[in-house]
C-alpha cells in the first residue's frame, strides 16, 4: 500500500542531511560545560548550531537561547512576564493580549498567568484567521504588559502581519512575542526587521530532531529562567546541553534557511493542486484559512456531513496520514478552537481535515489523495444520512 | 596520544546499543500525539521506553513523567511544591529542607522558592558528605512541606540513606524527593521500597542521549505542570514527545537495570586501584567522600599545594579528561560547595579533582593516570612554592 504522510505541521521526518549529522556527531558526547577537550569540542559545535539558528531568523547569535522545544520556549516568555511584574517599571501593566487561534501552549500559559492575577484578553480573528488589527488597537493601552501573536497558524496556515502588530505593540510600550514554530523554514523570517522582542522556533518542524527548540530574545528584553540550576545559557536555561538535538537543529536550520524560497516555489503548486482537485471532485466542501496570507504547505478543508476522525481513520487505512487539527489537541473531542474562532459552527469544525505538505510529497502522492478521498467522503456522508 | 575520559559523572558517551537504537529509530518520526499509524507507532515505542525506565527504578510505569532532563525534573518538583501551597491541606507548611551538597538545580530551585516567601533550611553534612540525620530530625516538624535529598552526590559519590530519610519525612507529614541522577545505573534503586514521593533520573548519565530525563511521581503525590500546553503526559508536561531521546533513554535504562550489579563489581576495583596507587605515589593527598557509602565509580581527591584547574589542564594535555567538580558549576571560580560543606578549607577544595569512571575505562587507562599524574602534581606543587 502507498504511504502518504501529509501531516508535516504536526512534525516532520528527520531529513537525510540531519540524520547524517546526528549519526556522525553521536561521538561528540562531552558535557559542553566541561573544561576539558571533549567538553570544549561539544561547546564549539553547540555555538556553531546557535549561529545557524540565528541565521535562519536573521538574528544575532547571542540572542538565541536553546530550550527543549517550542512549548518550553513559549512558556519561558510567559514565565518571564510573570517575573517582571515585580519590577517598578511594569507594576502598572497587568494585561496580556493574545489571539483566539494560538497554540495550546500559548493559550494555556496565558491561563496560567490569569490564575496568578493577570488580566488576559483573547483577541478575535476574522473568518480567514487574521487577527483583527482594529481590535488589537482598541485593546492596547498603558495597562498592556505583553502581546503574543503567532506568526503562522498550525491548523489553517494563516500568516499574521507581525511587523505591523509589533509596531503597534511597541508603540504602546508593551512587549511582543511571536510563536514562529510553524512559520520557520516555510516563509522567510527576520526577527530584527519584524521588531519583535521574542520569537520561538522548534527543530522538529523543520526536519530536525524532536526535543529541541530556541527562543530569540531581543537585546534588552527581560528574560528570566524557568529551569533553574547550572550556568548554561548565561544562567537562563539550566541543564546539560542536548548535544545531538542541538547539532541536528543547527543542520536543519542551515538547510531551512538555504531552501526557504525553493520551499515556497515547490510546495505551493502541490498544495494548490490538492485544493483545486478536491474542490472539483467533492461537492460542498469549504477551504478554511486565508487565500493569500497563508503558509505554502497548509490546506484545511471542511467536509460537512462527514466526521473528521472518521475521515482520518478511513484515510489512514489507505495509507494517507493527515490530521483533524493540532496533534497537541488530539484526543480532545472538542471541535478545533482555531476553526471555531474563524467562525465555523461545531459541525463544520468537526468535519475538517488539515493536510500539511512538506519535502518528500510528490505529485503522485497528491494524485493518490485525489483518487482515494472522494469515495471516502461519499461513503461517510451516506452513512451519516441513515 | 592516549585518551582517557574519566569524567562519567559529568556525562557518559552514548553506548553502542543505544546508538544503534537511535539510528534504527530515526525513521520513527511520527508525532506521538497524532492519531494516524505513524503517530501510534511512535506512541507505542514511547510507552515501551517508559516501562524500561520504570523497571530501572522498580516503579509502576504510570508513575514516570518524561522531561527534558534531570534539571527540569528537579525544577518540576519544586514548582509543584510552589503550587500546592494554595491547597488548604498544606497552607500551614512553608518550610523546605534540603542539603548543602545538592546539585545547583536543586539549590537554585530552593532559592527561587525562597524568593517567593518559602523558608528554606539547608541542612549540613558530615565530613564524609552524609546528611546529619539528627539535624534532619530536629528540623522536621508540622511546618515542613518538602524535603529534597540527593540519592548520591555527583562530586564525591557519597550515598545517602534515602529509605531512612524518607521514613522520617513521611512521619512528619511532608513530601520527600530524591535526585537519583547520579545513583541510577550505578547502584540498585527501588523507588517504592525507598518510600519517596518523587525521584529524578536522567538518560545522559547512563550512556543514553542528552536532553531527556524522567520524574517518578508516587501515586497520589501532588504534581503540577511547569511547561503548559498540549495534553502530553496527562497534561503534566506539554511539548511534542522527543522520540529519539526517549527511545534512546529506554534502551539505556534497560541495559543499566540489567548491568547494575556487574557495574559495581567491575568498576569498584578499578576505582580502588586508582585511589590506592595515587595515595601511594603522591604524598600528602586527601580522599574526599565516604569510604563505604559511595558510588562504585567516583573518586574525589585533594592535592594540597596544587590548583585544581591547573591539574585539570595539565592532565588534559596528556589526554586525561577529569573535572574539578560539577560540570554545571564550571566556569565558576568559587570552591566546590560540596567540598566546603564537607569541611574542607578553600585551599583544599580548590586543589581537588573528581575522577569518575564508567564502562570503557580499562586497567591500562588507570595505569596511565597513575604514571602521568604524579609528575604533574610534583611540578605544580614546586611552582606554587616559588
Amino acid at each position: 500500500m502507498r504511504k502518504v504522510y501529509i501531516d508535516y505541521n504536526a512534525t516532520t521526518p528527520v531529513r537525510d542531511e540531519v540524520k547524517k549529522a546526528i549519526i556522525n556527531d553521536l561521538e561528540i558526547f562531552g558535557n559542553a560545560s566541561s573544561m576539558h577537550s571533549s567538553g570544549r569540542l561539544a561547546r564549539s559545535k553547540i555555538e556553531k548550531a546557535r549561529s545557524e539558528i540565528a541565521a535562519l531568523i536573521h538574528a544575532k547569535t547571542e540572542s538565541i537561547i536553546f530550550t527543549s522545544g517550542g512549548s518550553e520556549a513559549n512558556n519561558m516568555v510567559f514565565n518571564s512576564m510573570h517575573k517582571i511584574i515585580d519590577s517598578n517599571d511594569f507594576q502598572n501593566r497587568d494585561v496580556i493580549l493574545t489571539t483566539a487561534i494560538e497554540h495550546p501552549c500559548v493559550l494555556n500559559s496565558a491561563l496560567n498567568l490569569k490564575a496568578s492575577g493577570y488580566k488576559v484578553n483573547v483577541l478575535p480573528v476574522d473568518e480567514y484567521g487574521k487577527l483583527k488589527i482594529d481590535e488589537l488597537e482598541k485593546a492596547l493601552n498603558d495597562k498592556t504588559l505583553f502581546v503574543s501573536v503567532m506568526a503562522a497558524n498550525n491548523e489553517i496556515g494563516t500568516v499574521q502581519d507581525i511587523k505591523k502588530i509589533a509596531a503597534l505593540v511597541k508603540n504602546a510600550g508593551a512587549f511582543i512575542h511571536t510563536d514562529a514554530v510553524q512559520a520557520a523554514g516555510k516563509i522567510p523570517l527576520n526577527a530584527e526587521d519584524l521588531g519583535v522582542d521574542y520569537l520561538t522556533v522548534s527543530a522538529h518542524k523543520i526536519y530536525g530532531p524532536k526535543g529541541v527548540g530556541a527562543l530569540y530574545v531581543k537585546k534588552g528584553a527581560p528574560v528570566f529562567p524557568m529551569v533553574h540550576g547550572g550556568h548554561q545559557e548565561e544562567g537562563l536555561r539550566a541543564g546539560t546541553y542536548n548535544n545531538t538535538g542541538i547539532f541536528g537543529f543547527g543542520e536543519a536550520a542551515r538547510l531551512a534557511a538555504e531552501e526557504v524560497q525553493k520551499y515556497g516555489k515547490e510546495i505551493t503548486p502541490l498544495r494548490d493542486k490538492l485544493k483545486n482537485k478536491l474542490s472539483e471532485k467533492i461537492p460542498n466542501i469549504k477551504i478554511n484559512g486565508h487565500t493569500a496570507d497563508v503558509l505554502p504547505n497548509t490546506l484545511n478543508v471542511s467536509f460537512p456531513g462527514a466526521e473528521g476522525e472518521a475521515i482520518l481513520l478511513s484515510m489512514d487505512m489507505e495509507g494517507i496520514e493527515a490530521s483533524t487539527g493540532s496533534a497537541c489537541a488530539s484526543g480532545n473531542l472538542e471541535p478545533s478552537h482555531v476553526l471555531m474562532a474563524a467562525g465555523l459552527g461545531p459541525e463544520m469544525a468537526h468535519g475538517s481535515i488539515r493536510f500539511s505538505l512538506g519535502w518528500g510529497i510528490t505529485e503522485t502522492d497528491i494524485d493518490y489523495i485525489i483518487d482515494v478521498l472522494p469515495p471516502i467522503i461519499a461513503r461517510l456522508r451516506a452513512m451519516s444520512t441513515f
